[in-house]
């Protein structure tokens, strides 16, 4: 029985996976008082293959950048529905920190993590608007293009 | 009518400015409970111009990235003012996350860092000592030499 | 008088230092609330030298750089102790941030994390499970290999 929010992502075409297990001593969220913290989500998409791998500067595009902002956007959003059930129970999109995998000369990180921003404000509305926090690293795990963590408060 | 923190800063010759709305689907901070969460703040001035720009061990000096690392914490500044009206209702500058545009070889990201740190201080005495991370990334949106985040306890 | 936890670390051959005050204008936790945040801590042995020093690909080993993230976490839990006088007071390790010293090509940040997040849970059992995001920067403070920031939920 999907919610509000889960009905709006499927009109979307977006439809939630349940999330890997990490498969080290860490999980996929933790939930204090009202927070729910998520780890760093790279750009999987469902079966498991990162949607861009590489650096923005070199291998990746601005466009195909942002396509990786967004599946690691929806990571985030699988990760909450197995916290919480129900994607509805998010009061507020607290903060996203994103990660860039960018050469030395890449300026426009901030357009990149649009790609998740955009998701979360088309999920949960004027609830998804967040702080945000954008950084251009040397290297990513696996050489995913992009990361993104996030904190939620929740019901 | 400016609080106590305003004042110190007007003394210091610090005035805030009202922070740019983000232009894209992000907010300058959200509220969560008694937590002001802040956005990631680069060095602009109050014209709207980098305080510094490239890379700290090459195009920047360490003095430099000090003035930036200020504008950054100013910004912060202007976000909160912006969030509650008046600075006197922070109890606490909680964390500050910086993040220095630096070359592979800079070691010396905590002493640009402390541009910031001496900020915080000089506007709240010993309620802005906060924990801090300080790390050097590969590049930052529009080079900005560098860019700082925040976590305040408010009333 | 050591709680359980110290003792199962006394077990593990691991002893808490008093740590190093910070010697800028920023200190090494901020308790808000039932969280107490902890600054960055590099790979620092309890004699104040770094236990790997350089970037991970090339100068230092993902073995080498699993101890470093040890070391960090150790740290970490050094400031949890001056901050709360007793490990037992955590009721959950909600999140561990980690920056691994990297070039563009190394790809193993989440193996060198590692060694962060089992000391964790080797502490604290099921409580130590946490939130993480591992990212590859370019540097680090004093060309430390690796450096972990925490946020941990208290009694």
């Amino acid at each position: 029985m999907a919610g509000a929010v889960e009905k709006k992502l499927a009109e979307l075409g977006v439809t939630l996976h349940t999330p890997a297990t990490p498969v080290a001593n860490y999980v996929g969220f933790v939930r204090t008082g009202n927070l729910l913290v998520v780890s760093g989500q790279v750009c999987f998409d469902p079966d498991g293959n990162l949607v861009a791998k590489g650096k923005l500067g070199a291998d990746v595009s601005v466009e195909d950048g942002q396509k990786a902002a967004r599946a690691c956007a929806i990571n985030l959003l699988a990760q909450i529905k197995a916290a919480l059930g129900d994607l509805d129970k998010v009061q507020r999109v607290v903060r996203l920190g994103g990660f860039v995998n960018a050469v030395p000369s890449f300026l426009d990180g901030p357009k990149v993590l649009n790609g998740a921003s955009d998701l979360m404000v088309m999920a949960f509305g004027d609830k998804g608007r967040h702080a945000r926090t954008t950084v251009g690293v040397s290297v990513l795990p696996m050489d995913a293009a992009v990361e993104v963590e996030g904190i939620f408060e929740v019901a």
